[in-house]
């Protein structure tokens, strides 16, 4: 693959994130380079009106800031037309992380909102053709990643998960197929950055990605074969696949599929990296104790405070990129209460060690949360959510 | 696609093949080019022996001419160890012509002689990823195929014929995805021309050719996970695809397949190309009427023969152009009645005329017997051969 980096150094592909600036990616370089949208106020607040929804945390603090075609999915939604959820994950070793988790936190909470079908695509394929791993244990870590997403609290009613050499079935191929119809291998390194030297299945690994937004590659699941659009709750990075999916919809005669993109869960080093199960020391755990999980956010969470307790009283932290506190705005529920940490952090009233011990406090009360939905995801509940059938879904 | 002319101008690619001499394709040079070996008399001899078979015209005539592990495959059989037989065909529009029907007259004939389960891919996707038909025209034209094809006279119990559209599972798309990640684009683009203006769906169709040549695509067919190798006879023009397949199957664990190739038949016109559905002229179809197949060949098929009666009776006809006289190789059985004509057509005894009423009748008598078989293929006898369902077949 070759490297896209912006000129100003950031480099965000599906299989890679870096930064240049200790602040993170610049997103509003990206959006305008990818060509998707910055989520406004004013579409929050279309979205809580139509609703009657607060909304989520990770929302209403930008956390998912950007989107293709959100306003569609909501005019439908007003208009009681029928869409769908999709999103997926590829599957790594060991528990997910706290970056991993983020997207279906939040896609649980829109499955909530919206009361729709929720498609999770998990990519044992994309592992294979990237990775140095047998397709056999891959499909155990994927067994594993599926338990952990389940935790999450999806409801097997309306949630249908499978691993694509799994499920690889006529209908899905046949999508597939017509997408590989109509983008060139030129194309498709334009979009992908794709050299002669990767593998044929890099080169058709996309269209794999992009198949499942259109609801025809699950007649079973969705009982009709009548098309009807789904919006997709992820990274940012993912952007690729579905903007040349929104490309080749309309020549399909299928509806394009819809986005909402959140930014990356910074590493607990900073926001130069996003969290990266390569990196162990970057990442809180679905299976860290709380004493783990302490024990890393005090000594790895960047810090954005002083270098002394004098300096710190003096001149205030920096909540930009002290990463506890980025922690607190995915996680903590009460606005006024962030807003008042906030605050005492930057004017030095709250110390780096106070401001990780309630950061701490918040991470384990989510993660234990999990875990303890976690543990009752046995073999059985997997295969409620993984075999196919029709979802409760009436259109 | 770009093409792949010989310095001498014959192009043999899996989608275009024309000669620049009359004579037709240069074999000789194709082996070289290609790498696959000549059929020897010693080799048919083995045959025979092993079979106790004489072996069929096609074969003792070399028009089935050229091999790669032939001899692997007789020690099989000579060992009582187990292997399959695999062929395949791209849809085309109408009834099958001449040039198609010959792989499988040949294929049914080495199925009798071995005793061993056949499968026979047929390539929609391929059809729909190189034309401009939606999938439910080539789905038709299939059909009608399958039913031809079924007219050779293939048994149910012991052969599966599928569309790769209908056919896709975990278990065939596994295949695909290991022989993907083995070969780079690059390479891709070496063997088969492949351009970056051609779609990612060319690039990746290759993968999908060669996939069926392990038995481990087919769990369900074949009743086990056992590796058992394969042997294709088809047309030398697909070489392509099975060399690529032999490069990745050792690194993949699996065993080599074997191939047993055919020349093309000659277009009517002459062997500067083969019969292609392309240009109706150019072929005999199934459905031809006795009377149309005779006005064809008194028409077009191209002679041998001299300008006018006087001369040739002087100077003989050459059977090395002749299309008729082509034909009677392809499908006279008596070896000592096809030598007799040739000699008196050689040496001018027999006209022009003549040959093309013996041509004729030949022809007319495989096309009856093919026809009143086609006849008895119903919906119901396609489904016997395309149901998925373990074939007959104990080893």
């Amino acid at each position: 693959m070759k490297d896209k980096k912006d000129e100003d150094g950031d480099l965000v592909t599906p299989w890679d994130v870096t930064a240049s600036s200790k602040k993170g990616i610049d997103y509003d370089k990206l959006i305008a380079k990818f060509g998707c949208y910055r989520i406004t106020e004013d579409l929050i607040s279309r979205f809580e009106r139509i609703t009657s929804q607060k909304a989520h945390p990770m929302l209403r603090r930008g956390l998912f800031f950007a989107h293709r075609d959100l306003s569609l999915i909501l005019d439908r939604l007003e208009q009681k037309k029928p869409f769908f959820l999709y999103t997926g994950r590829g599957p790594s070793s060991g528990s997910l992380h706290l970056g991993h988790l983020i997207p279906f936190v939040f896609t649980k909470w829109l499955q909530d909102v919206f009361d729709v079908p929720l498609i999770i695509q998990v990519t044992d394929d994309e592992k294979f053709l990237w990775k140095n791993h047998t397709l056999d244990e891959i499909k155990r870590m994927a067994n594993e990643n599926i338990k952990d997403i389940i935790a999450c609290g999806f409801s097997p009613d309306k949630t249908f998960i499978f691993l694509d050499t799994e499920y690889m079935c006529p209908s899905f191929y046949t999508n597939i197929l017509k997408i590989w119809k109509l983008v060139t291998v030129n194309q498709a390194r334009s979009i992908f950055g794709f050299t002669g030297e990767d593998s044929m299945g890099k080169a058709a690994f996309p269209s794999i990605e992009a198949a499942p937004c259109f609801s025809s590659s699950f007649p079973l699941i969705f009982g009709k074969r009548e098309d009807i659009p789904c919006i997709i709750p992820c990274a940012i990075d993912q952007d690729p696949y579905f903007r040349m999916c929104r490309d080749v919809a309309p020549r399909l005669k299928y509806l394009k599929p819809a986005m909402i993109y959140s930014s990356f869960l910074p590493a607990l080093q900073g926001a130069q990296s996003k969290m990266a199960a390569s990196d162990a020391t970057t990442c809180i755990y679905l299976d860290d104790t709380p004493k783990q999980i302490k024990n890393k956010i005090n000594k790895y969470a960047f810090s954005g405070g002083r270098d002394t307790v004098e300096e710190h009283r003096k001149y205030g932290g920096n909540c930009d990129v002290d990463i506890s506190y980025q922690f607190l705005r995915y996680f903590m529920e009460d606005d006024d209460e962030l807003e008042s940490i906030r605050q005492r952090y930057a004017n030095g009233e709250l110390l780096t060690g106070e401001l990780k011990a309630i950061a701490i406090k918040e991470v384990q009360r989510v993660m234990t949360e999990l875990q303890n939905r976690r543990k009752e995801v046995t073999d059985e509940v997997v295969k409620s959510f993984t075999v196919p059938r029709k979802l409760k879904y009436d259109y």
